[in-house]
C-alpha cells in the first residue's frame, strides 16, 4: 500500500535508481496558494550535506509540479509532483545483486514479491522519502493556514545529546566502518482540540503508524511514552484549571483525540544498516559469504530522518484536520447546545 | 473510523453502558471451522478477575454469533458477533456528567463531537475492547491454520518485574487511591517471511498503529526498539547464515516485511486515569472543581490490556496473511525463477 | 465487500435464515435526533404485503438500535441496528440444498467461496436489503436536515404502466407459475450543486454502482439515459438563464457533480428468478435435473425494490454531502473570491 | 476521489492543458512482463484520427514509465506512467473563461471547489481518460495471463447501426454545428466463475460504477438490461445443463458474481456538449449570454469512448481477479469438499 491518508491521500512511487520518484496528492483542498517554492526548501533540507559525514550522492532534488495548480492556487484536483533521479549509478550495486545485505530489506522483498530491484534497495531505499517530504510540504501549508506548526530536533546520536559531540560520534563510527542511530523529537504546536478518531484511527495510532513507517524507526512514544509505565495515575494525569491543562504528560492526545496542547512524539532510529565492516550473510541461492558494503552511504541517517518525521506528522495532522471538517454538517444543530468555550468545537 | 484492516476488516460498535457491544468481520475466509467456543475463552481472559484488585463490574461477556457461519464453518460473508451489556449501571456516572475527568477522553470527545455519552466514558471506555478480543479470536483461528501463534506477557508493573511483587505494587497504589501502569511484550511465532507492504503499510507501521490504538498505550517498540538508537550498525544488524538469521535485533521485520523470525513487540501502558485521589479539573461550563473518581475501576489495567494487545497483533497478521495471498495470482510465473528455498515465497 | 460509503460508511451483515440481519453505520454526524421511530416506517414499507400477490413470510422486521445514540441524539460513534429473523424456516430449502436454482446466485457463490448457505439464498437473499433500508432511513434523516428529499415510483410492471393493470399482470404471471419485472424511477429533490467527486467517484458513477448493487437490477439510466444516445448535442444540452437551467436532460449531474436540479435515476428490474414453472438445471455434482421452486416467493419484487432503491440513493447522497463538507476547511479563503451567488458554494 | 480499485489501485492525475497526465498503479502483481510497447497501442487507439471528423489537437500521447519495472518485469511496487501534454493551447479558452458551457462541468466544478481551471475543462476534460487507458493496458496484460480478453464495438451512432451511415450521420451533425451520441457494447470473454463480491461490490455494481464514471455515459445495462424488465422469469432465467448455461440473459453475472459466461455490458453515450450552434447560458457572475463553442472538438466522441470503456472494464476485472486470490488462503481445506468440476473454484 503506497497510499497514505483518508481525506488527504498521498500516493508515492519511485525507486532509488529508476527514472524518477514522485507523489500524487488527492484530496488537497482547493484555493490554497502553492508553488514549487513552498516545497523545494523542505526537499533541500532532506538532501545529504556535503561535508565528510554526508552521503556523496549529489541529487539536486528539484521538484516539478505536474497537475492540480491553476494560477498559483490548488484546484482540488490531484496534485502530482515528480523529482527526477539525476545521479543514479545502478552499476554500483552489481556486486550486491545476489547478496542479502544484513539489516536491509533484500531478503524480505524477495520473500514477498519473488523478485526485487537490487539497485540501491529499489523501493526500500531511503530515497523513497523524498516524495513524502514533498507531500509533507503541502500538508504544512494547510497546517499553517490553521495555525499549526511542526518542529523537530535530534535529541541524541548514539546516546550523545551534545550536538558537537554527536558529530564526533558519527566520525568515529565512520572511521571504523560502522554506523550509529539516534533519537528524534517532533512537536506540533497550535493543534486545535478534537482531531483524531476514536478506536482504530486514534490520533496517536495514526501518528505511530506514520512514523514507524519510516525506514529505520524502531520505537515511538507519545508524551511521556514508556516513562508513563512507571508512573502513578496521580503523576501522569494532566489536571485542568479554567485556563487549560496544568501539564502535558499525555503529549497532547487523550482518548485518541487532540487536547489542544502540544503534540509531542519521540522516535528511536536504528543505525544505518549499510556498513563497511565485514558481515556474515548469504546469497540468494543460499551460499554463505561475507559482505562489506561500499558506496555512497550515510554513517548516520538521523538528521535526514528528521524532516521525514516532520513530514509524516504533517500528513497525519492535515488529514485529521480535513476529516474533522466533515462534522460541521450539523454545526447549526450543535450550536444550540451549551458548551464551555474551551471545550466547544472550534467554529 | 471504527473499521480495522484491509482484507480482514473488523468494524466494532458499542458503548460502555449501551445495550450491547459487537463486531462485524468482513473478509473472513470461507471454510474455517468456527464456533462461539473458539471465542469465549479469549473473552473470559479479558474479563476482570474477582479478587480485591479487580474491577467489580461483573459482566459475563457471552458472545453471540449472528451471521457468517453455516454448519460450523465460515461462509465468507460477514461474521457478526455481539456481547450484551448486562451489568450497565449508568446512574453511577450521574455525578460525573458535567465534569472532565483528568486523563480521560471527556474533554476531547466533547471538543470533537459537540456531544458525549458520559456514562462510563461511552465509546472511549475500555469496555470497547471486548469486541476487539472477539475479532482477535477469529484472527487467531486463521493464524493457527497458518502455523502462527501469538503469546504475550506482562513484563513490569510500575517498574516491578517480579509477579508477586507486582500484586503488592497494585495493592499499595489502590490503598492510596492511586493507580499504576506497566510494560507488555507480545510475540508472534511461526510467521512466514513476506508479510507486510513496503512504505505506508509496513508491517511494523501496521503493528504500531494497531497497538497504539489501544487506550492507555503510550509507547511501542519493535525488536530492540529504542535501545537500537544507542547501538552501532555492526551490533544491530542481524547477520545471516545458510540456516537463517544469527540474531533478531530487528524483531522479525526488515524493510517493513516479516523475516520469518519471531515478531517481538513491546508496549508501555499508562496508569489507569480513574483514581480516588482528589484531582483539579473543570466542569463542561468551565468552572474549576476537584474530582474524586469512585466506582468500579481497575487500579491497574495492564493484565487486561494483554489479551487486547494479543488480539490487535492477531488482527494485523491475519490481515497481512490474507493480503499476501493476492500475489499468488502470478505464482506459476514466479516458480520459474531460481530462489533459495529459504527466501522463496511459501507455496 | 459489505461496507458502503466513504464518510458515511454502512457495513451490513446477516443471512436470510440466520439469527439476525443488521448494519453498523460509522461516520454518522453527531447531534442528529434519531430513534427507532424514524426507521421503522421505512422497514414496514419494504415488508411484503399480505394480499394474494405477496410473499407469505411474515417477518415483523422490528429494528433495535444497539449503539451510537445518547439521549435521543446520535453521538458520532457507530450506530448499530439489528433486525431479528423470527420467521426463518430453513427446512423449506432442504430440497434445494444440492441444486443450482436458475437465475439465482447458487452456482456463483459456490464458485466463489467453495461453500454456501443454501437456506433461502443465505446472504444473496433479498432479505439482506432490510439492513440497507434501515441505513437508508438514517441517511434520509441527514438529507432532510439539508433540505433534500427522495421519492420513487414504479413506472412499469412487465411493460404495463397503469397501476390497476399491473396487478392483473402480476396475477396472471403467478397463475402460470411465472414472474415479472419492471421499471422504477427514483428522484432526489433539493440537492445542492457541488456534490460528487470528479473522475472515479462521479456522483452518477456512485449512484450507478449503488443501484446496480441491488439484486435483480440489470440497467440504470441518469436523466435521459439511453435516449441521450439518439439525441443531438443541441437537444441534450441543458441551456442556462440567470435563474437556472432551462431543462434537465442531464438528470441533475454534469461532469459527475450535482447541478442543483432534480437527480433523476431509472432502473430496470428483472423478473423474480424463483418460479414454479419447471426449469432445467444441474445439481452441485453436475447431474442434470428439473426444478420447480415452491415456497414463499414474490411473483414480482419491483414494489419491494422501490424502498431499497430510495435507500441506496439516500446513502450515496448523505455520503456525498458529508464528503463535500471537507472542502469548507478553506472557506474563508474562498469567500474572498468573486462568484455569482448561484454558482457559489452553498455556505 | 481519483483512485480506482481495491487491490489493483489506479490513481490518475492531470489536466487538459497542464504539463502532463498520468497514473500510478499500486498493487500490480510482481513478475509481469511489461513495457511501454504493451501500452502505446492502446493509447494510439484512443487518440483522435486525422480525417475531417476528428478533433485536430494532435497529441502524440507517448507513455513514459517512471517506476515499478525492473529488467522488463513488474516488481510489485507502484507503476507510474506519464503522458506529457505537447499540444496544449490554453489561450484557445480565454473567451470561455467566465462562461458556463452548457452540458459541461463548468458550473458544477465551480460550485464544488469555488475555483476551476477553465482551460479545456481542466480535469473534467476527456483528455483525462488517456491515463485510464494506460492503466487499462496494464490490466489487460494481467487478464491475458488469466485467459480473459476484452473486446468492444460501436453499436449505434445517433440511432444508426450501419458503420458507413454512421460516418454520414456525424458529418451531417458537424455541418450543422451540432454533435451526436451513440451506443457501445463491451464484452469480457474467458472470465472464470467466482469474481465479484456480494452486496455492495457486486461485479455488475463495480462495472456500472466504472463505466458510468466515463464522461458522457448516461446509461448502462448488463446482459439483457432494461429489456429484462419486460420479460418473464421463465424467459430471463438462464437454465443449465451439465455442460453449462443454455443462454446468457444475465450477461455473465448472477448475484453479483461472474458465472463464467461472457460478461456483456452496454452503455449509452450522450452527444458531445461542445457545439458551434448558439446556446443560451450565463457568465460566472450571472449575466445571460449566448455561446458558440469553437475550437478543436469531436462532433462525436463515441469511437474514442470505446477504448476507455474497454479499459475501465479491464480495471474492474483485473481488480476482481486479484481480490479473489485472497480466498485461496484456505484452499486446502476447501479441496476436501465435494464439488462438481464446473462449479468448483478454479484451482
Amino acid at each position: 500500500m503506497n497510499t497514505f491518508g483518508r481525506s488527504f491521500r498521498c500516493t508515492t512511487f519511485g525507486e532509488s535508481h529508476g527514472p524518477a520518484l514522485g507523489v500524487v496528492i488527492d484530496g488537497c483542498p482547493p484555493g490554497l496558494l502553492l508553488s514549487a517554492k513552498d516545497i523545494q526548501p523542505l526537499l533541500d533540507r532532506r538532501r545529504p550535506g556535503h561535508g565528510p559525514l554526508a552521503s556523496p550522492r549529489a541529487e539536486t532534488d528539484q521538484v516539478e509540479i505536474l497537475s492540480g495548480i491553476f494560477e498559483g492556487r490548488t484546484t482540488g484536483t490531484p496534485l502530482a509532483m515528480i523529482i527526477w533521479n539525476r545521479e543514479a549509478r545502478p552499476s554500483d550495486y552489481d556486486a550486491l545483486r545476489d547478496i542479502y545485505r544484513p539489516g536491509h530489506a533484500d531478503f524480505t522483498y524477495l520473500a514477498k514479491y519473488g523478485t526485487r530491484d537490487h539497485r540501491g534497495g529499489g523501493r526500500s531505499s531511503g530515497r523513497e522519502t523524498v516524495a513524502r517530504v514533498a507531500a509533507g510540504a503541502v500538508a504544512m501549508r494547510i497546517l499553517a493556514e490553521a495555525g499549526i506548526s511542526i518542529t523537530g530536533s535530534v535529541d541524541e546520536i548514539h546516546g550523545v545529546a551534545d550536538p558537537a559531540m554527536q558529530e564526533e560520534e558519527i566520525r568515529r563510527a565512520m572511521a571504523e566502518g560502522d554506523s550509529v542511530g539516534g533519537l528524534i523529537t517532533v512537536i506540533a504546536k497550535g493543534c486545535p482540540p478534537g482531531l483524531g478518531d476514536p478506536v482504530f484511527c486514534k490520533l496517536d495510532a495514526l501518528i505511530a503508524g506514520a512514523l514507524m513507517g519510516i525506514g529505520g524507526v524502531k520505537g515511538i512514544e507519545i508524551g511521556d511514552g514508556f516513562a508513563a509505565a512507571r508512573m502513578r495515575g496521580s503523576e501522569h494525569n494532566d489536571q485542568m484549571i479554567s485556563t487549560g491543562f496544568l501539564s502535558n504528560h499525555s503529549g497532547g492526545i487523550l482518548g485518541g483525540i487532540s487536547t489542544g496542547a502540544d503534540i509531542v512524539v519521540r522516535i528511536g532510529v536504528k543505525p544505518t544498516p549499510s556498513i563497511r565492516k565485514p558481515q556474515q550473510t548469504v546469497t540468494v541461492d543460499g551460499k554463505e559469504t561475507v559482505v562489506r558494503i561500499e558506496g555512497r552511504h550515510d554513517p548516520c541517517i538521523v538528521p535526514r530522518v528528521l524532516p521525514v518525521a516532520e513530514a509524516m506528522l504533517s500528513l497525519v495532522l492535515a488529514d485529521a484536520l480535513i476529516e474533522q471538517e466533515k462534522y460541521r454538517v450539523f454545526l447549526p444543530m450543535r450550536k444550540k447546545r451549551d458548551f464551555s468555550k474551551g471545550a466547544a468545537h472550534e467554529n
